[in-house]
């Protein structure tokens, strides 16, 4: 649209920009030609040196912070104004995509150098944040960098060890940080108005929609459970399907259920069986137990609740019409993150200038605002991606789409520093 | 029943001999205290000489065969009498129970040893076999005593290798079997007027129907099958219900028709998945690719032949409504083995004077009666066994029904030969 703060044509340069930038950041990989870069590794030192150049040359004051996150602000009209912190996470998964994450950072890095181009100053002052671990491929926990943010560590993580028995603790003295200083990484609440990130979608929807923007209403909640069918094995050929207590046969009824059940609940939940093992597991044996896996996710927690109640009872009915038993065993459980309202319908406004129109959808995935929303407001921009491809090389968005996500994010961030100080 | 030829008092004491020879053969194993014994074994040699020494006891002629079997022969009122063949095999799968073959073979050596007693000659001889190799337990290749006799052994399986990498060819000479010499095991066509064999069920119904005994009417045919739903992976948290191609819940749909549809066909055909793979096999994915075997069976081809066509047909129904692929593969096919019309009827009156009434089932497991159906006509008599298990230590038998089955294999024997006869 003409009439966006970012025209077109400069969104387009800032764009091939940020691509371009995405492109030298997959380098900084422990593996070449594979990207990987993990928490607190020597590549993750040379991503924040190189945001951390990025940031300075878009005016920004530089500093990592002590759980390893870099960090940049771009003061407002006055001296220490609240800020609107931008960001999202530089580090990634094993052989991953080049877009989770780090096109959040530089998407507003980019906003910022539209402001310092124009010698702009807002109302409130932006800071940048390129999160240190989001993805906890390296020590299986994850949020650290947000975590460390909102100071909200447990202890354990310190003595958590990584794959080689390296603890966090002794990986960060490794790298130059000072652990026992870990504490000054946390920001006061009064630090920041909003906290906004942009993200690819890693999911269908937008694609779906033929829309290159969306903005998120919440970060679903998760809850994942190791299930159990137990019958009795037997023969394949001489037991009569009436005297039968087939595990895979029962947990076959349930899959069905849990498919059409899910979605009369509520269409923005989704529950998926991703693992199934049969016991004995033989061409010529009735499988006399199944251990399987139910993954169940939704953008608030008591309809999620709801539909989980509702599927396990039925796994019950379906085992006892059986004669077989279910068992349930949940052990992961995260609350549904709620993006801020006002920020929603900031975004909302924003997008609409963009594409026209805009599409409200849930995360599926988790992000680093579900960490930082502990304490500030969190809003979410979605780009669309490649046939919701991520966590994989394939990782694909268009540059054209990420224009117009320059330009929403510009439009948005104008808009929410100048509403806040009217 | 009173009016037996082998009254109630005699046909326990011969049980109980039965029971204890099943004992005494199940001592002959690779593994102390845990029967194994498995074809051209030393064990194999001791279980066919104690065997014999139970056949000499019974008045019979006793010799071993080309191919390992162990035989006797009991002449009928004239010398070289067309016989009636009995038996069943003496080998086992590992760990196994001790009534799976043993005790058809023991059951047949308890009616001569009842004519032996008494003097008396049917119009028929008698020949009883224990069969070297059913199972298939060390070569994986099954029924190789009987395809002995029948003369139906392919050339290929002189060459075929043990899991040690001794060929069968090999292991015939460590035992001293002259492999050159293995056409001598077959028999002329002309040599038995038919075939008997006694056997555990290895299935539910005849303890489920309260009855000793049952009269097998075919040897269930079987079909197996490694099946395929390739959807598409996705992520299971931003993925929605709708936009999914989930390769588990088309499998679960269509396993629910698997089994709902097979006893609509014919309550005595069988279905069964017994293995399920799905890929990638993680919980927060959804799963792109499900491998899962098929296993059909039923006493008739072409009622096997329609179920099976059904399956598939709406597998790719599921497949096709979904945006999925569906693709099967039969790996494994053995036509259905009818039992002889008349042997049946023998068995059924033989069965009804024993215990007041008859069953007929199918068998949905092999035996040794497929290979000699190629060549005799047969008939097979089926004894409860606990809960139907078999193929594992707790196989067990009342010795009251094997009383009543040593009844049933009197009478059906010499109402058999005197019907001939006439």
């Amino acid at each position: 649209m003409s009439d966006c703060l970012l025209n077109a044509q400069a969104a387009q340069v800032a764009a091939a920009r940020v691509m371009a930038r995405c492109d030298a950041l997959a380098e900084l990989s422990e593996t070449p030609g594979m990207l990987t870069r993990v928490y607190l590794s020597p590549e993750h030192l040379r991503a924040n040196a190189l945001v951390g150049k990025w940031m300075k040359a878009a005016g920004m004051h530089v500093w990592q912070d002590s759980v390893g996150n870099i960090c940049g602000r771009y003061e407002g009209q006055t001296e220490a104004a609240q800020a609107i912190l931008l960001g999202s996470h530089l580090d990634t998964v094993r052989n991953a995509g080049r877009y989770d994450g780090m096109l959040g950072v530089l998407a507003a890095i980019e906003t910022v150098q539209y402001l310092h181009d124009r010698g702009q100053r807002l109302p409130l002052a932006l800071e940048i944040i390129g999160f240190a671990d989001e993805e906890g491929t390296r020590f299986g926990i994850t949020l650290l960098g947000s975590r460390g943010l909102t100071g909200s560590w447990p202890e354990s993580w310190m003595s958590h060890p990584d794959g080689n028995g390296i603890t966090v603790e002794q990986a960060m003295r490794d790298i130059g940080l000072k652990p026992h200083l870990l504490w000054q990484a946390a920001r006061d609440v009064e630090d920041f108005a909003a906290y906004l990130e942009l993200h690819i979608e890693q999911g269908p929807c937008l694609e779906q929609a033929q829309l290159a923007l969306g903005v998120v209403t919440a970060i679903n909640g998760a809850r994942r459970l190791n299930c159990r069918f137990t019958g009795e094995a037997g023969h394949a050929g001489t037991v009569p399907m009436s005297h039968r207590k087939d595990a895979l046969a029962a947990a076959a009824e349930w899959m069905v259920y849990v498919e059409q059940r899910t979605p009369q609940h509520d269409p923005q939940l989704v529950a998926t069986v991703g693992t199934l093992q049969c016991q004995p597991g033989a061409v010529n044996v009735i499988p006399g137990e199944v251990a399987l896996t139910l993954d169940v996710r939704g953008p608030q927690d008591r309809p999620l609740a709801e539909l989980l109640s509702d599927l396990l009872v039925q796994a019950e009915a379906i085992a006892l019409r059986r004669g077989l038993t279910f068992s349930s065993d949940e052990y992961y459980r995260i609350p549904a993150t709620a993006c801020d309202d006002g920020l929603q319908a900031a975004l909302g406004r924003a997008v609409t200038r963009v594409q026209g129109r805009s599409l409200a959808l849930p995360s599926g995935a988790g992000h680093d605002a579900i960490a930082v929303a502990e304490r500030w407001p969190v809003g979410m921009l979605f780009v669309r991606c490649d046939r919701g491809i991520s966590h994989h090389p394939a990782e694909a968005v268009l540059p054209g789409d990420v224009a117009q996500a320059l330009q929403a994010y510009v439009e948005v961030v104008s808009d929410f520093a100048t509403r806040r100080s009217e």
